[in-house]
């Protein structure tokens, strides 16, 4: 087969096969107790856009990049406060020293396989460079989350190209996010099922600010399944723990974005991350040795923007005091928990390199367990 | 009311008033996938005592010391690997640095109340100069972790001596442990409910080396509680963000101590420890701003003990890999888990300090939810 | 001999045999390039306050407190930035963790010897709770440094009382510092000579603020001293590597303080500390593995007090930009440099516990040493 | 000009142009107390190979790869224990993550400029893949290290390919190693003069091991410099700070990779990392706001190897315990000093980039200075 073909097919995949299908919510699955955002979904922060590309080829190649611009000016130039928390290290995320040095990121962020990151980053500077703007620039610090998607995807070819990532980033769009098996997702494995790229939002009542967290995660791990906290797992009998004698592995990672228009700090932007893996806890997620789980969070409140260059020494923060951080805190784990769980619901079934099959989540079966659980009607 | 009969009425609550009570798994509710060690507890890791003393008083002083002592030798001249995990750092635990540094502990593990962390620690410090072998040491870490019980107990008033910590230290013992209102958990608070000392541990298959994992933890802190992934909290209306636009608040912390026989390297204990915070998610924590959430992790491997002087410059290891900790993270999640459920359990209704009322965790309607939601029979 | 009577004799050596001695700078030792404050010293911060009680008496007893108070309201109630780095974590320092999660200090800084640690946390509580401002407050973070004067201290003996701290914290004036054999310096060791209280300022030029930054160390640790780079510990031959086939030690620690005046965020003091210890490394200092290298960086600007209380959910902050620190980092390097050298030209030999005696620097030959150099006239 | 052509001057010019110069201590300055390895290099460390690749080209690229094998097996198979200290995290350094959450290293060191560093990740891929035992690879930890040497390359260009990072790994040899603008020093400034590739090493007292401590640096920073403590910088005037009220830049990076045979665990590792920055200090740097300062180090001790697979769930390691460390620490201290100078010594005088002209260190007047001060004779 020739490569326009399968760019052919690829695109055409991409359009039409991964119909958007219900949203856990959809099926009455409520999870946690604040409300969500109008698209439920990291777009709800306003400005913020996501552009992925999508790769399923019949050579094995089932791969993406899913793009996330924060707002919608010069990034490098208006620098937004951000933190890295690291849930597990086990993992290649390019960017991490300089964000917690500085507090702050300079260009989108982008999520692609393992082998990829290198590409990604460079694409990224290329990226950077586009902007007459930034013509003097001579530093860029790309931000490149990944995890490994080896099992479905023939990730050794290293499929992706720069061009790949810049067409992402130049897709994005505010609106909603396409989830399941899309861009960074496309051939991850979550949970022993097909995982991918999810989304979620929580919105602060408005005596606390109104803000809005939104999550997005490229999931791709193990542990034992929980959806909203019935054991999906046990249930399905689909955890590497059922014979727990038996040689056990439970590889892959995490990747969490975490966007919010609320004014943090670097500092507390760190705390705010952090949270988010207790959102992967209740999943069921384990954060096992071989899974690189990292998230990334970032304001995007226009008055926290760090000019590149300034003419004044100092610079003004009006921003949340540590004692009003809770509701953020609560929203950022629900938000993941969610968005975990909507790339479940979203994946399909993929048969991938080698003929490896990966089976969707049982969505009739999951519901039908939920409903055992009382957890729907 | 005097000294005396203050003391002797809090011995006799001590040995009376709290007799134990059913805990979580007597009432069918297993968490989890790997099976328990004899005794549900620390203790069932070989060797590990534990001395709790505990102070109900009619004056308003509700709390007490949780005593840890991981083997039986002079844990000084025979330190252990051990490294702490800061889930959220708003806490007063002593000794974390040296701990990090080193890679090892030198000292029982003390939990009290957050304002008596230096009397305990000066009480370790005697504990340590106690033994004739230590008669050369000048340089002490003392462990003490802590949760703030202010709100039952009069904090301010830092009832607790040196004596105290000394006799927990000495009633140490192998066996049972006792949970809910004694010891560190007195006067804590978990959920809005009365928290306390809650215990737990997990065994690996014998093919993956049969090793036990420990947990304790004081409980005292927020969130929104699920029992094993049912929503007791919301349906007993129980939460913080239950009128979401009020003022919110949900201090308090939570102390987990992990200890295992599995040979882990502090490097690797390390990352034990962080893996407890997924467990302390999953029962709806949310380390809020004000939670002191920490966890100590130590390996009472006999063949790891370091010396504190030794002969050689070399010390020789024999350690898992790192591709062998899966199963001990599941084990640590799953054990702190249920650990912080059986505090729950085992807690009692107290009215304390400016009788301030805390109810327990109302067992019969928590059993009838949980039985709502098909998780018991 | 009674207690009063060494009290006594304490007082009386407070006053008398330490009478200020020249200092480095005294000698033509002009360290670094930018110029010092008034008083050189800590106390050129506007408001800083240092306070000393020095214990030397014929028992062994040679320790004290030194308690340093960054500005002249209730702490607890107007805290202020701040963050600790850790150059060598084998120490004690209480306080680090919530520091490091919230950003600020809430009580003043004390300094003791390792085992006084507790006695100083709980004195930081009294003092806290002595101000009627803060009647309600049940949770206080105390900041405690140290280093092991168990050399010439009698140390097991834990002399240092509650009331030594809290005299020390009341003794605070602003005003000349008084170096070498007191305070928390009273019984320590540097390079083999006898260490002790050291301060010296940095004053950055107007257009850049005209900040001013102070630092005051207790200097208790080893390697080769170098005196403005003069290698001093070779000329005198007094350093461990000098027959370096022999047993080695270098213990002890060295605890720095910075503040400053300068508009700084949690995460810039941060990165302000970590350059302390290139300042001890100039010194011929080499973080010894049993050295608790500690250095608590803070700001005393008046608009970055942070209100424990406040009616609105969010802070203001004007700080300097990232690209504005060098000449900061380029002052608290200087200064650190030169307060480890004025503390060892203003400590004196001292013959302690169990008759152990250690020379002071040898001022004279020191002097020569620079002259053979070139580095004085 | 053509490509060719241009490559042609290239080599032309790394086997011509940078005659090996006398070093700093062929001029009699001797920096430390502890001896040099044979060919004071990282290259005295048996088994260690470095190979460079350097590019001076007449239209403005003056950059390079210098490559870094710690030892002759295939490296992912036999990963090595290893640690990142981050000084200053203003850099793009590729591997962070999983070095500290796995303790060590499974590719060669490669040192190249910032924009570079996506290309020499993509390259170290390449390189594992290349290995037929690693055909099963799916996930690869490239360390890349960088320094920005936009002020005298034209680094927008992104001149290094993959092919140029491939031919430094295969050059990569033992025995004595280029210093100056060669590999990834080529177009570096340090100090305000031309800086570049320097190394050193220190071998400890038989009694003591007698191990090897080798240190290579890729120097490109500012501050006030130091030779051996003699004030080269102020004597010069060559400092930033020489007009202080003038606007201040020091930006660059200093990259440090440590190599030893000494048995040491990752956590020791990062300890000893942590030393390198005193040596830095030592020179006159100061780690400025723009300088990511990161060092590397690693153990190639035989007995240290971890298998990528292994039947055993267990890993032995003999050790170096807490206690023996000292020797190493100023071992790492001294051979980064003597690195970073030997950088300065054999670095010449470069226009570069935008007719850029960065003078070598002047060698005659610094030895005149050093004699002033008696430093040499």
């Amino acid at each position: 087969m020739n490569k326009s073909l399968l760019l052919f097919i690829c695109l055409l995949s991409n359009l039409t096969i991964f119909a958007q299908k219900k949203r856990a919510r959809d099926y009455g699955i409520e999870i946690g107790v604040l409300r969500t955002g109008k698209l439920n979904a990291i777009t709800d922060v306003a400005g913020v856009k996501v552009g992925q590309v999508t790769f399923h080829q019949a050579d094995g190649v089932h791969t993406g990049v899913t793009a996330i611009l924060p707002h919608d000016k010069n990034i490098f130039q208006n620098k937004i406060p951000a933190s890295i928390h690291i849930g597990n290290g086990f993992g290649k995320l390019a960017g991490y020293s300089q964000v917690e040095e500085l507090g702050n990121i300079e260009t989108p962020i982008v999520l692609t396989n393992t082998l990829s990151v290198p590409t990604a980053s460079a694409a990224i500077i290329d990226y950077t460079f586009q902007s007459p703007e930034n013509k003097d620039v001579r530093s860029v610090n790309p931000i490149v989350g990944e995890t490994n998607d080896g099992g479905l995807n023939d990730i050794r070819r290293r499929f992706i190209t720069k061009e790949h990532v810049l067409e992402a980033l130049k897709k994005a769009q505010t609106g909603p996010v396409e989830e399941g098996n899309v861009g960074a997702g496309a051939g991850t494995v979550c949970f022993g099922f097909k995982g991918g790229i999810g989304t979620s939002s929580r919105i602060l009542p408005k005596s606390k600010g109104g803000y809005t967290v939104g999550v997005l995660v490229q999931s791709n791990f193990g542990g034992v399944l929980q959806v909203n906290g019935v054991p999906v797992g046990i249930e399905l009998k689909k955890h590497k723990f059922s014979k727990i004698d038996e040689a056990y592995k439970d590889d892959g990672s995490c990747m969490i974005v975490v966007l919010t228009d609320a004014p943090l700090s670097a500092k507390n932007l760190k705390r705010l991350a952090a949270r988010a893996m207790l959102g992967l806890g209740r999943t069921g997620g384990m954060a096992a040795n071989g899974s690189g789980d990292y998230v990334i969070a970032a304001s995007t409140a226009e008055d926290l923007r760090i000019a590149h260059n300034s003419e004044s020494m100092y610079e003004t923060f009006k921003v949340l005091r540590n004692n009003d951080l809770d509701l953020l805190f609560e929203a950022v784990i629900e938000a993941t928990e969610e968005a975990i769980i909507n790339s479940l619901f979203a994946a399909e079934t993929l048969t991938g390199f080698e003929n490896t099959k990966v089976e969707a989540l049982p969505i009739d079966k999951t519901i039908e367990i939920l409903k055992k659980y009382n957890r729907i009607k």
